[in-house]
C-alpha cells in the first residue's frame, strides 16, 4: 500500500464511523517516546519517522505537526504522501488542537484512539473543543485493521537491574515510595509509564529500542503492589524473587480488569499525562482520584550516592571509547572510505569494548555538513553521507551501560574550518560554558538559566529550535524527567534543580544544507555554598569526559574566565582518562587537551 | 481601638457568623495595587502598612503574609499587634491557602467579602479547599462595622488626557478595542481594572494616591458604551463631551445592577483576576462566559509613537531633576540637616520644577544605610534617619508628568565606600548592564532573560527577593502589565516582550541592618535585527537619563563590554541633559560622566 493508498483507506473508515477528523498521537499506551514497532502508526502511515508527531486527518487535509528539530526531514519524508507538514511553532504542544478548532465544522466529530491518546490530552482538547461544539468519539484504532504486517507486541526477556548498580533495592524504593504515599493520603499508586516502572522495581527489558524497559503496568497499595506484565518475559528464578518480595505478577492485559474491581472509596494516584483515557475510564468512578507526576519520578532523578559514584565512572569509559572513536577519525579520515553510518558504528564498537555496556542509548546522530543541521538526523545506510577531510561532523551519541547512562555530542573540524563556524562554534561554546559555570539558588527552575546558554547566539540574531538539556536515566532513558533545561514555553521545565539531578547542556546552532554545530556534556547538580542571608546555592559538575575541539574554537570571542573553564576541563579530562589509554592514545590526548 | 482589641471584636464577629477563620486580601473591588483609604483594612487592622499583604484570622492565629520585600518592615509594625507575620516563600502567591488548607479543621466555614475577593482567587481557593471540605462563605466586610472613621469612598475630579499627550484619541482606542472584541466574538467587555479604564478614556483622576485613575467601571458592546463613575467627579464639559462620543454615564454603584439586566445570549468577556467574585455573580446563568486579561491590556503596555515620543522627553526633564537633586545632595550632606523625608521632599520639588508635573508616581524609598535594605521602605518624618557624609543611600523615586510616568533608583555613596559595598554595587550594575544589552528573539518572555541580571550575583552567593522588572504606564500606573522581567514562579512573566513596551531594569541587593543597592533604568523594547533563517531579534533601549555613582564602581570587575556601556551611558546622558542645565550644572554632570 502507498501512503496515499493508506490515507484513502483511513478517509473510508473514518466515513463509516462518522467522524469528520482522526487524530493520531504518536504514542503508546504509556506515552513513552520511543514506541514498540507495534505502535509506531504515524511512520507507517505518513512516512514521517521522527520522534515527535502528530497527525491528522480530515476529508480534504492530512498534515503532521512537528518541531522545528525535524522540519527539514519531515519535508523530505512526507513529499508525494499526500500528508503535509505543519511546523509547530513551540515544540511540544498541541498546535493541532487548534488546527482543528479552526477548522472542523461547527458540531464535528473528531475520532481518537482512547487507548493512545493521554488523559491530560483528552481534556486539552475538550475545553478547547467546547468552542465549536466539536465531540471527541473513542472509534478506537481504526489503522489496526489495514495495517497486515503491524508488529506485534514486544516478547522481550526482563531482567533485574542488581542492587550493586541500582544503589537502592526494590524493596527499599517500595518503602519510599509508600511512605510518600501516606504522607499524601494517597491509597493506590497507578503506575503507567515504562522508565518509572523499570525504576521502582529494579528491572530492565528490551521492548523498546534504546530505553530498556519493559511494557508493564504497576499497581501500588500500603498492602500490595502488582506488576502487570507478560509473563513469558520473566525468567522464572527473577518471577520468584519478585513474588518472594511480595510482588504480585499479573498478566499485562489485566490491567483495566483490575482497576474496574477496586471497590472502597479510598484515593487513587495517576499521572494525567502518562496515563491513556481509557485506562482512566476503568477506575471506578465513586474511587476520589488525585493526580500528579508518579512520585517515582523526583526520587528517581535524585541520583543516589551509589550512582552518582557509577556514573563518574562511566563517564570515564565512554571517555575513553570516544578518545579512540576521535583519534581513529582524525587518522582515517580522507584515507579510507568513512560513511556517517560507518562512523557511528565504529563508534558504538568502541563502546561495545567498555564493561557493561549493553548498547546506544538512542540512535546516534552523525551528520556531516549539511546533514548536521538536520537536529535529529539519522543517517541510513543507502544515503549516508561519505566524511571527507574537511568540513564539519557533528556526532550525538550515548550508550547504555549497566552502571550508567551517556549522552554526548562532540562537533569536529574533519578540515581547515571556517571563520564562520568558529564564529559559531565559538557562541556556541559561550553558550555551554555559561551553563556549566552557572551558580544559583535552591529553588531554581530550568528556564530561568537556559537563557545563559543563548545569549551569546542570540547577540549575533541566531538560536536553536530545540532545548538546552533534558534529564537522564540511570541505565535507562536517556530523555527522563521532571527537571529540563527548557525555555519554559511548554510548560515544562517547571522543576527546580535539586542536588544529584543528571541533566544534559546542549546548546547548538544549525544553518540548513551547511553544517551544524552542537556542544553537549552531562551536567551533575551539586552544593556551592550556603548562607544564612541568602541561602543554599547550588552550581553544576560536568561529568562528561572527552575534548572540546580547539581547532574550531575563535579563543578572541572567549573571556578568560571562559578560557580558563576550557582549560581546566581539558586538564580534568586528561588526568581522568590517561590512566585507561595506551601510550599513543595518551599523547593524543595530550595535544587535544594542551592549554589554549 | 488598640490592634489587638480589633482584633478580638473581628473574632467576636467571625463566631457570630460561624466561620471558624476569615480571610481578608489587601484589595479593593478592583482588585488594585493602590487602595483608596476605604479599602485600606489591613493597615487599619494590623499596623503593616505595606503594599502587598493578605490577613487570615482564626479563633487562636492571626497572620499577614507578605513577601520578602517587607520582612523586615513587617516585623518591626506588627510587634504587639497579635499579628504575625508569616513569610512568603514565593512572592505574589497564595500561600496563605494552603496555611489554611493545613490549620482549618475538616469541614470549617471560610469567610471572606465576595466585594474584594477576585473570581480566580476565590476559584483557587476552592480548589485547594476541597480536599478538606473546607467551605467559602461570603460574609461581607466584617471590619466596616467596627471600623468607625472609616474614610468614605473617594471623590476626586477627574479630566482629560489630551490626545496631544495620549496619542490616540479615545474614540480611536474604543474602535481598535471593538475590532478586537468582534475578531474574538466577545460582546460585552465588562472592565474593572482603573487602569484600563483610565486608558481606554483617556481620562485621570485623584481617587488612589500616586495612580492617577478614578474608580469606575466600564461596559463596551458594539453598540453602547457605558462608564459607571460618580457624576459629582466630571466636570459638565467633560459630561457634555463624553456623551457626544456616544459613551453613556452611569453611577458607580449601577455597575452590579446594570450587569444582572443583560438579556440573550451574547458573549461577555471579563478578567477573573481583576473582577470581584460578587461582580461576576451579577452575570446572568445564561450568557456565555469568556475570560482572559482586559483586551486593552496589550495595547496600553506597546506605547504608541506620541508616547514613545514623548517618555524620550520626560526623561530628559526627570533626569535634570536628579541631577539638580544629586547635586545638592553632593554638595550639602554634612553640612546641613538632611534627612531621608527632607531629601525624598528635596528631589520632588526639583521634579515640580519641570513642566507638565502632576505629582510622585510612588511613595519614594529614600533608604540609608540599613534602611535601605528595606526594600520598599516609606520613611516617615519622625524616624527618618539623618544623611551624614559617609554610608550608602538608596533613593527609588519616580514622577507622575501628564506626557510620561519616570521610575528611577540609584544608589549613592555619601562617603568613601567600603570594599565589599563597591563589589556589591559591582555586581548589581553587571546584572544591570546584562539586562540592557540583551538581545533576543521575538517571543522572549521575561523570565527567559531575568536570570541575566541575577547571574553575577549569584556567582557570589547572592540574590535578591523582588522581581528584576515591571511595566510601566504612560501618566498612568507605575507598576502595570503584561509584560514583567521576574522569576516565572508566580505565573506572571509569560507575556513575550513586543516592541514599545516600557518596563524597569532594576536588579539590587540587600544586607539587613546595613545598606540596600539598587540600580534602575527604564528600557523600552525596539527593533534589533531580522534574518531569514533566525527571525526578528528585539533590544531594549535604556531611556533613563541620570549619571551612575562611578566612586562605587570596582572597575576591575567590569568587563570591556561592560565597561563601554557605561561609557557610552554616561555619554548619552550628558550629550542630552547638558542642553537643559546651567554652567555649573553643566560641570558637575562631566565630571560625573567622564570616562572610567
Amino acid at each position: 500500500m502507498t501512503h496515499q493508498e493508506k490515507l484513502s483507506t483511513l478517509r473510508q473508515a473514518m466515513s463509516f464511523h462518522g467522524i469528520q477528523a482522526y487524530f493520531i498521537p504518536n504514542s503508546d499506551p504509556h506515552q513513552s517516546e520511543y514506541l514498540p514497532e507495534h505502535w509506531r502508526i504515524m511512520p507507517w502511515l505518513t512516512g514521517f519517522s521522527g520522534s515527535s508527531g502528530n497527525v491528522v486527518v480530515t476529508a480534504d487535509f492530512a498534515g503532521v505537526w512537528t518541531d522545528s528539530r525535524y522540519f527539514i526531514q519531515a519535508e523530505q519524508q512526507l513529499r508525494g504522501t499526500g500528508f503535509e507538514l505543519v511546523k509547530l511553532t513551540i515544540p511540544h504542544t498541541a498546535e493541532y488542537i487548534d488546527w482543528m478548532v479552526e477548522h472542523c465544522p461547527e458540531g464535528s466529530s473528531v475520532g481518537i484512539d482512547g487507548n493512545l491518546l493521554s488523559l491530560a490530552s483528552k481534556r486539552a482538547m475538550e475545553t478547547a473543543f467546547s468552542a465549536k461544539k466539536l465531540k471527541i468519539k473513542d472509534v478506537g484504532n481504526l489503522i489496526a485493521g489495514m495495517w497486515e504486517d503491524r508488529p506485534a507486541l514486544p516478547l522481550g526477556e526482563i531482567f533485574a537491574h542488581e542492587e550493586h548498580f541500582a544503589g537502592k533495592s526494590r524493596v527499599a524504593k517500595l518503602e519510599a515510595l509508600r511512605q510518600l504515599m501516606a504522607e499524601q493520603g494517597i491509597h493506590y499508586h497507578l503506575c503507567t509509564a515504562l522508565d518509572e516502572i523499570a525504576w521502582i522495581f529494579n528491572l530492565r527489558g528490551t521492548d523498546v529500542e534504546y530505553n530498556p524497559v519493559p511494557l508493564a503496568y504497576a499497581l501500588i497499595d500500603p498492602c500490595e503492589v502488582s506488576l502487570f506484565i507478560d509473563r513469558a518475559k520473566v525468567p522464572a528464578a527473577l518471577a520468584e524473587e519478585l513474588q518472594q518480595q511480595g510482588i504480585k505478577l499479573a498478566p499485562y492485559t489485566q490491567i483495566q480488569g483490575r482497576l474496574k474491581q477496586l471497590q472502597g472509596n479510598k484515593p487513587i494516584y495517576y499521572e494525567a499525562g502518562k496515563t491513556s483515557f481509557q485506562l482512566a475510564q476503568c477506575i471506578p468512578a465513586n474511587l476520589p482520584k488525585m493526580e500528579g507526576m508518579h512520585l517515582s519520578t523526583r526520587l528517581k532523578a535524585i541520583k543516589n550516592a551509589r550512582e552518582i559514584e557509577q556514573i563518574r565512572e562511566v563517564m570515564v569509559k565512554d571517555g575513553v571509547a570516544m578518545i579512540r572513536f576521535l583519534m581513529w577519525l582524525e587518522e582515517s579520515v580522507g584515507k579510507i572510505d568513512i560513511t556517517e553510518v560507518s562512523a557511528a558504528d565504529k563508534l558504538e564498537s568502541f563502546r561495545a569494548e567498555q564493561a557493561h555496556f549493553v548498547g546506544p542509548s538512542f540512535s546516534t546522530i552523525a551528520g556531516y555538513q549539511g546533514n548536521g543541521a538536520i537536529v535529529h538526523y539519522r543517517a541510513e545506510p543507502e544515503t549516508a553521507a561519505n566524511l571527507h577531510a574537511e568540513g564539519i561532523f557533528l556526532l550525538d551519541s550515548g550508550g547504555q551501560y549497566l552502571d550508567g547512562t551517556t549522552d554526548i555530542t562532540r562537533t569536529i573540524a574533519l578540515g581547515p574550518p571556517s571563520e564562520e563556524a568558529m564564529r559559531d562554534f565559538t557562541l556556541v561554546l559561550k553558550g555551554h560554558i555559561a551553563i556549566a559555570t552557572a551558580i544559583f539558588p535552591e529553588g531554581t527552575r530550568g528556564y530561568q538559566i537556559e537563557g545563559f546558554a543563548r545569549r551569546a547566539l542570540w547577540a549575533y540574531g541566531m538560536n536553536y529550535g530545540h532545548g538546552t538539556g533534558h534529564g537522564v536515566g540511570f541505565f535507562l532513558n536517556v530523555h527522563e524527567g521532571p527537571q529540563t533545561l527548557g525555555t519554559g514555553a511548554s510548560g515544562r521545565s517547571a522543576t527546580p534543580f535539586e542536588l544529584g539531578m543528571l541533566t544534559s547542556n546542549e546548546p547548538g546552532v544549525y544553518h540548513q544544507d551547511r553544517y551544524g554545530i552542537r556542544t553537549e556534556n552531562l551536567i551533575l547538580c551539586v552544593e556551592h555554598s550556603e548562607s544564612e542571608a541568602f541561602g543554599k546555592f547550588l552550581a553544576f559538575e560536568t561529568v562528561t569526559l572527552c575534548p572540546i575541539d580547539v581547532s574550531l574554537i575563535d579563543t578572541s570571542r572567549l573571556s578568560t574566565e571562559e578560557l580558563d573553564w576550557l582549560n581546566a576541563y581539558h586538564d580534568e579530562v586528561r588526568k581522568k582518562l590517561s590512566p585507561h589509554l595506551a601510550g599513543e592514545e595518551v599523547s593524543w590526548l595530550e595535544k587535544k587537551t594542551a592549554h589554549i
